[in-house]
């Protein structure tokens, strides 16, 4: 055999191998037959069952999307289009979630009502920013096939009672479930959106008591740029994208492996350190919750003080745009966020913060500082120190 | 300021700041409002000038997609859904494509039938792999909204004559725009996969005369794992996920920017090469497919030779089944494929090879050998020679 190039400019190709496959994919392609491509294969089966073993899961429940905007919106459409396919009489499927929910989840439900694919019921979130359990239930109906509620919200860190939901839904489905009229799709299914959960939150679906869970790579450090959608075996999906049969049919193209890889790696990484991280990240975010009070302007913080990503604080601060407030603190070299950067080309502000608004007609903005494995102490001084500063300068000019 | 880690593990934040937005993304993100989030949103606007530049068209015409699957899925449901939406009377459009597309186009146009979403008309290609645009102007109707012809074929490398179909919809959309049923929108669109186009044949869309545009990262070497998706500024499509309002509401979720950059930069430089690549490749396929012949074997090239993409090699040998052959050439280190990577789980051959098979019943399988930018011509010997012996070990067996 005549010696290729052992370096193929950028390629992953091994030394020796003559490739001729550069039309499945210029980089070895876990769906082809040839050598490497059964070593491409190999590592995907791995890497599933990584991110399977976090979950406590069998990898086959494993689905890998392009991301969280991805995996939520195979979650919902694809439990809805499973139901169209079996539902003859042509009911609509109806979907209960709250106000507070990524876009990914409110805007696909407002996308499949527009389309008269589903109806849904929207329950508000208490002023802590905390859905109670009890209103999910009292909003099911004989047609309700799906309930998604969000792990940890991604702008005030609150986080959802997903076991004391689950339970609701478990009660109901033992009592209710024979003679709905969702046929044989008796069951309500549970889906949580654990996008902002991934790094600090138990992870295991049987504890929580889901059948689909979203997580994105975005959000965990050093993690390949891609989503998962753990589907429960029994659940039946639709698929959004028509194309091959990658991921068991329900989400084709290529296999992102690189990526997948890489995420893999960075959620065992994060399951390992989770206990610790979220013990000293709940110190300092409490530290720096309390230097914020003693500050003696009136700040206000949004959402629960305990029920929250131990990563997270968002301030109000009244009759300050948030987004001054962001760019003042930028140009001290601190990079928060105002509103949820996922929506942040928005006008109006934000629906989170207005759907846990004390007062209406208030101030809706909020800035949300979240911090991650490299922030400090000090770090959180200086923030301080500079927020401080920034309101002396804005009174002064206001 | 004090100084944090100028080396944060994996993250490429820069030193002297205080990263304090983990929650938008563990690495800074286009639509953050602060610093580095607005130095993430112009290297996204240069990326996107640079993609738009190699396609001749305006930046805001590009929407980048996860992979070459979605390009196709958003370009097809997305001129349906956008249909819908406005067409109250509840006609079902109709899409005109071919039966050898890829399955992310053919699987897609399936599901819109199986949903009652659309009506597709399949027009089968000649005997050597091309379409007659003759034979797509036949099919249009009343209620066409949408034709869908891949640019060259992902198994037998045949090129497809989209200029000649462009004229045929624009000579139809002159003459006969005035009164059709589909209402506002009376123009047919014409899209094309260009995917396995992308190295080697123009991309300008302006002399293909095309309104929608798919292209992969997948099938460029070096370049970054995401799809792009060229959509002509007057032609009105809908979003397939609900989600935040990245790439104009078209594609929600945080965008994919080290992969963005990575296949900005590879188009660049495949364009560049383009010329000078073409001429190499299609001097090595022809003494390719000269070798093969004289073989002395029965070996079927399949596909058009003269309209074919350069870097393409697609043979049957009758009897012999093609992943026998793959299986074989892999114990050689030669990496070829046997039929379409991307539908190789699929049972009953390949539906490309069927399209175009002169006996009916007779062999479907192909074994396609597609060359890349490292491919040399002493390669290509040592693979014919390979093949060579492979043959007739198999015949001693048989």
């Amino acid at each position: 055999m005549p010696k290729s190039n052992s370096l193929r400019r950028g390629v992953a190709i091994k030394p020796n191998k003559i490739y001729m496959d550069y039309s499945a994919s210029a980089t070895p392609n876990p769906s082809s037959i040839h050598m490497l491509g059964l070593e491409a294969k190999i590592k995907l089966q791995n890497a599933r069952k990584e991110v399977a073993d976090v979950l406590g899961v069998h990898p086959e429940e494993v689905i890998f999307t392009s991301g969280g905007t991805e995996s939520n919106n195979l979650a919902i459409q694809g439990v809805v289009l499973a139901w169209h396919k079996k539902n003859l009489e042509k009911i609509l499927p109806h979907i209960i979630t709250t106000n507070i929910e990524h876009p990914s989840v409110l805007e696909t439900c407002k996308l499949l009502t527009e389309r008269k694919f589903a109806e849904v019921s929207i329950v508000p979130v208490e002023k802590n920013g905390i859905v109670d359990p009890k209103k999910i239930k009292k909003e099911i109906k004989d047609n309700t096939v799906l309930v998604s509620v969000m792990y940890a919200n991604n702008e005030i860190g609150t986080i959802q009672p997903i076991k004391e939901i689950a339970k609701e839904i478990r009660h109901f489905n033992k009592i209710n479930s024979i003679g709905r009229i969702t046929g044989e799709a008796k069951k309500i299914l549970f889906h949580t959106d654990a996008v902002q959960a991934v790094n600090y939150l138990d992870l295991n679906v049987e504890r929580l008591g889901v059948d689909l869970l979203s997580l994105s790579g975005t959000k965990i450090e050093g993690a390949g740029r891609i989503g998962v959608l753990y589907k429960r075996k029994s659940v039946e999906l639709a698929p959004v994208f028509g194309g091959g049969d990658q991921e068991n049919g329900l989400r084709p193209g290529t296999e992102n492996l690189s990526e997948i890889l890489k995420f893999a790696s960075a959620l065992k990484l994060v399951n390992s350190a989770r206990e610790k991280e979220t013990k000293r990240l709940t110190i300092l975010r409490d530290y720096f919750i309390k230097k914020l009070e003693a500050l003696g302007q009136e700040i206000i913080i949004n959402g629960d003080l305990k029920n929250r990503l131990p990563n997270n604080v968002n301030i109000t601060i009244p009759k300050i745009p948030s987004e001054l407030l962001v760019i003042e603190l930028s140009n001290k070299g601190i990079m928060a966020s105002a509103k949820s950067a996922c929506k942040s080309g928005e006008a109006g502000g934000s629906y989170v913060i207005k759907a846990i608004c004390r007062k209406p007609g208030g101030e809706v903005g909020g800035v949300r500082f979240s911090m991650g494995r490299q922030t400090t102490k000090k770090e959180i001084d200086y923030t301080v120190k500079s927020l401080s500063e920034i309101l002396k300068k804005l009174k002064k000019w206001s």
